[in-house]
């Protein structure tokens, strides 16, 4: 069955223009002028509306195993929700325990994923290291469609990726094609104020920034940069939250090193006095990592994605409900870290960014969608508008408002943390693999329909990677 | 007639994959795998070669009249070395006499550049003011094509444009869609410097560079910048040859500004230990302004390119004789400023770029003929490679070579900047128009056959700024 | 007659040590444990104080003749409010009306000087040019003490001195060792603004931020400071209000160049929404420029004083009443511009700074007295304490407190900036040229008792620049 | 005995002025005009001459066991070198093994010590942690007069200190109002490039820089001073060599942090091109960590210099002959690490700085002594020429000139880095605790005539870190 979307203004990361889009199958077939329906298609009228790139979310962890519980959302519940918010793909993360087979935990996560309504892939983190890693890691990259492998540099006696398993981990994306992430969180530092601070009697949320202060995620950031530069590798840095992170992407993108940078919505626009709430509940249903930082890193973030310096938006969903949060009632450092926003990511930056004049509808499609289906070597099949291409659309009606809620949401969660923010501007159809999967307010999608990305190796940025590796052999001297 | 391209590997901004390519007419009518040729179509064997988007020069003068004399490269010659390295589209400048009428001077460089081989178009210089420029610079952009004019803050006495101009032009450009470039160097410094060095007895071409140190390019690009962040509008550099350009305009960027910068393959590669020549002629070959500088300029620049500080890259051409360059034979502020390169360009950013492991081949098209595309509104019917767009193409061979030298460049004048230098990679033919115009090392293109564009108002970027004009308006407060 | 201060804790800008200090004439004779006072002594107890050298002021203007007034406080008036505050020098301005004689104007100004209760001494502006100019300045640093040299880049078709006079008066300054100065705003840009302004109907004091946005100083500070970097010579920037002046000053600093930043206690505590008030004698006596800024500026002071950014404080009072103001009451931009502060400067750099533990004492000591004495070549004569050295000290009680306000200013003006901050460590006796000044509340200086202060030129930062100028003649090629 | 010197001309860090100066026991005890020499006076005529504050050198390793051989300069000859030069002070390193009492290290080297000609003081380093470690810390604060604690970042399966150990000792210098100290390269980076290196068949001395470049120093030196930061500590970093360390001190100091860096003469002045040196012995002279780098890191360093953001120059004087640095014949990581150079960093640094009008003699005086002193809170005992403080001072001829060679160094090694060097203003009497300890190329000091120097807590910079931590105490929130 076909779709013809009709009367709308196409929107890319480049350009903007009306004219008609006629999907079959999963794919995008025709787009021009006043096309003719084929006799089977559904039509939708998108006049006055434009038609945009679905989202791709590049950090989500739906049903994630963490700190004792599972996040309550899981890859059904999850996958609604993004589809909800025009968001067609997501890329979560396999994260084997330390010792774990990664091709284990792999299958794992492709098991849970089944149920997926919406599309997704896998980014897979190194917790430990061996050779057998290594190993692995190469299975992934060449079997299984991984081109990016996680390192938290946070969370000490847990999954903590110290130096020498970056300087491995890193060497080995490097030699196969694939790109390192990043959580960056100096994990030493976190400890020990984590224990300062319940040493000192502050157990509530409050404790929570204040054993992650800024500079802890500044250092980190520019330790992971500078191994990856030493090493020739490439690098990307999930959820960028700091000023000092900011810069030390800048920095090294001033001096000529490939480096990606990740912005969370909520790093965007939330800030920490919600630690201050006295509510317990409502402060708790803040706490991730890193958190929500005071106002004058919201700034400096903006000044990243205007600048170039920020290239990605994400959220960093990992639903924990208030049940879930209440293990850390007597010490914030056992609060599940995370919360939602899959859903409300795209309405936040069209709301904050494009009605604020801070970037434009294409700098818009190319922060939810185009620039990580480019950096995860997913582009032009994801990520752009073009005849081939997947059928992977929302159709964004730029008149429409609405208010933002835990009442509304689809997250499986009673908190929001954009609860409140009034939106103009808001997706009103998403369409996956060429179908419509939400419309009019319902979910069409069923579960299981959404589809595993294969995302493959050597993205173009790599071209020129490889080039200075081969020119900067190092070379004896005759003596 | 039609023109089909068989078994290349097409490269664009953002990608590169193996396709035929069919041109109809002046356009890309078809692309993909194994096309049939049309019975009429002429077939073109790209196998191991890349079909990228010609080049785009944003920064040529051919024919003209600057300081006494007239640039030896007119509309034909000039862009025969374009055709001849791979660029299609020029985008040179129409500099009225102060007190002229710009639509005077705009069908005076029209009438000039009739007899083209290439594409071309006009930015339109303000270099005096009253409030007729002003309705002369709206007629130009509402019937003209022209939506970018130029500014000199140098040439003192002649055509420099002092802040009070550049304000009230500014502010003209941002009520018309249109966007402001700048020759950055402070006038009155190199006025006194050129004074001081004459006086103190240094007369030959290496008192050029000394009356043009690099602050004084600094100074003048941060003045534009101001002064356009200031007014809310967009703001392009011209030849941008310093680090401190390069960091006056990256500062900007990072604050959330909207400002271009363009590097000249020049700059890129030569540096001023050529003013040292003790061979007059060949010093004064090289004097253009701003003049060649100490070498760390050059990291700073490529640098720049890296980072996507500066996005366009251009070549100044303005071609000077021997016989010229004798004029300033006693005084080298008398020099005629300027030197050759439409031909080289493309081949200098390939071999000191793509080949050093500097830039990919994507970043090369995005910074030969994309950006400028998109800079100067002309995307995308120009600077890309899809159905639908102009047949404007280079195939480059990249196992080919080739030494550049005056002797066999298309340039009028006996003195080439890149004299010896080693291309590996380069353009063997040219279609402009959707016909061959250079071809196994023959012109085919005709004088008359080049075409003039037109460049609409309110590029993308310009989304953003209007809005945000709306946003800041001024209020009074009550009282 | 001596004077000794016994039990007191003397603090430098290096160092903080107990010891007893004795003053005859106007010269400090003896530090040291336990001294016996000679015969006629009187004796100050100083227990549980600070002893400091007297702050120095480098930035005030009394009595001047400013847009159709002269400024309330005059020498007499003025230099009580500095001694009541600790203030025991000020460097005033000169500012001769174009086509003026510098001379004739050094000599208006050492008149109305006369009676001043504190010493003092003058920068001279350049408000114009001609060979005489030049002259002028000559004479007036080899034979009356004048060492540095102001320039307002901004109050076009008044005092503004554009790029030719500020290149002419700059390479004067570096012929003659003296230092230039200068108030860094973009006079076009400003005239624009204002006429923007008032054009749009916005004519009261929340039109002056408007008119003078940061950008506009950070434009003239990176001007001024480059252009004295391309010739070579010093600079120093008064009244640094912006983030931007900070990052032009750094950027300057980190390049080896000899630049110097000013900040006023104004600017560092005092933000823009002052302008909002409704009441319009309020908004109105905030009126001064550069204007008080949003927020984040302070803070970028503040870092720009801790990092050595910046080195000096000082207040630029020029005190206009509310019967003044109120000539601007139809159009801003007649409001006079000024604001009082001399009295309240050293407090509030105590309390915002030492209290708050941005700077140590010892930090304080050097910007409020010790750096300015060094920059314009008074140290060590003012600025320290040591034996031989002027006996100009301020005996600061660190436990005392009060409240600023207008009620109880020395200041002949209605209003105060600081209205209301309350301070903790206060100026409790001020001694001047070895006297009691000021003590327990009292005015014991007479009118007159202030000296003229010579400042002799070349100060020690020269021997640098000198040295570099003999290195970088410029030499012409053999050819 | 004293010692009247007679005729020249006193520099100090912040000024210059022709005085006699008398010393008496081991202190100075006049300064004035023609002073009246004591009877038994010995009297040095300095007409012509300056007269400095003898040099503090912050970094030298006297005899230190180091890679299974111990340095070739021991407390005597390395402090004969060190007064040759004019340095009448050095601070060399306790480096107790992993596990030892750091008491016990202590006692051993001021027992190597004893044999000292200059004066000396030590520094101790952190090489692992428990308890003990910090009980011992706050012992050899309060009894044995030691401020700063020293941690290698690099030497991995040796003394390297991972980030648990910096977080421990720097809270607990905090703690203590000691200053904590890096070595800043990342030694996980150095093992596996080390490695990587040798596996690769670099086994000369050209793999040393190879293994240590630029970017593992500027990675440690930014994860150090977040650390130190975060936790509210100071912090000085050791032979900054690159760039990237000069720019995160900048940023650091520019947001308002306490941070301090030093600069080595060698780094200053000699560039990586030693290691391509084609005679094995002169190429592992030069191996030293970090290692000489590319020349535009000079560039930096004295760019830093110049703008405050390295106070302090040394050497790290760590002398290996040629038979022990073949101990790496096959293996450059083997070779033992360490250059001569106390004798010639004040040379150095006239001939580089002063003479070519990068710095000026006051600064001069700042950078070789008067700021280690500050920052080791020696000062005004040390670091400075007043009454009252220790007789160390060095006798400088601007007008004599001399050429660097091992040849006629006093250092026990064969090979200088500075060989060749001419220099123009030597050092020609360094007068040591009131007497002559070289002069007119003699050695007069006696072996163990030197003195061990107490650094007491709390230096000035500490009073604001103290007030900042006061304020800075987290609170929790009432719930």
């Amino acid at each position: 069955m076909s779709l013809l979307i009709k009367g709308g203004t196409i929107v890319t990361h480049e350009e903007s223009y009306q004219a008609d889009l006629l999907c079959d199958g999963n794919l995008i077939v025709e787009i021009g002028q006043n096309l003719t329906p084929p006799e089977d298609a559904e039509i939708i009228d998108a006049s006055g509306k434009l038609i945009m790139p679905g989202g791709i979310d590049p950090h989500t962890h739906m049903q994630l195993p963490f700190m004792g519980t599972v996040a309550k959302d899981d890859f059904a519940s999850g996958t609604v929700a993004a589809l909800a918010g025009g968001t067609t793909s997501i890329i979560d993360f396999v994260i084997p325990n330390p010792q774990q087979s990664l091709l284990e935990a792999y299958h794992q996560w492709r098991g849970w994923a089944e149920k997926s309504h919406a599309n997704y892939s896998f980014h897979v983190a190194i917790t430990w290291w061996d050779d057998s890693v290594g190993t692995e890691m190469e299975n992934l990259v060449k079997n299984h469609g991984v081109n990016s492998f996680k390192h938290f540099m946070a969370y000490k006696n847990a999954i903590m990726a110290t130096d020498d398993i970056l300087v491995s981990s890193f060497t080995k994306c490097l030699e196969l094609g694939a790109i390192p992430t990043v959580h960056a969180e100096n994990g030493e530092l976190v400890y020990h104020l984590q224990n300062k601070m319940v040493s000192q009697g502050i157990t509530g949320p409050e404790g929570h920034p204040l054993s992650r202060p800024s500079s802890v995620e500044g250092e980190a950031a520019n330790r992971a940069i500078s191994i990856a530069n030493t090493l020739g590798a490439p690098i990307y840095l999930v959820h960028v939250s700091t000023e000092e992170a900011v810069d030390a992407i800048r920095y090294a993108k001033d001096h000529g090193h490939t480096v990606f940078g990740e912005v969370l919505a909520g790093h965007l626009t939330v800030d920490d006095s919600v630690y201050q709430n006295t509510d317990w509940e409502t402060a708790a249903a803040h706490v991730m990592s890193p958190p929500f930082r005071p106002k004058h890193h919201q700034d400096a973030l903006w000044k990243g994605v205007q600048g170039g310096t920020l290239q990605t938006t994400a959220t960093d969903h990992c639903a924990f409900c208030v049940e879930q949060k209440s293990m850390g009632k007597d010490d914030f450092s056992k609060i599940p870290n995370g919360t939602a926003g899959v859903e409300e990511r795209m309405m936040v930056l069209w709301e904050k960014g494009v009605n604020e004049g801070k970037i434009t509808p294409n700098e818009f499609v190319a922060l939810t969608s185009t620039n990580t289906a480019k950096i995860f070597n997913l582009y032009p099949r994801k990520g752009c508008i073009r005849v081939g291409a997947d059928a992977d659309l929302v159709i964004w009606n730029p008149s429409a408002s609405k208010v933002l809620s835990a009442k509304t949401h689809q997250s499986n969660i009673e908190h929001s943390i954009f609860e409140g923010m009034e939106i103009n501007g808001i997706p009103e159809t998403t369409i996956c693999n060429g179908k419509l999967a939400w419309h009019e307010g319902k979910l069409l999608a069923k579960s299981g329909e959404g589809q595993y990305i294969d995302r493959p190796a050597y993205a173009p940025f790599y071209e020129a990677l490889t080039k200075r590796q081969e020119l900067n052999q190092p070379k004896a001297v005759n003596r």
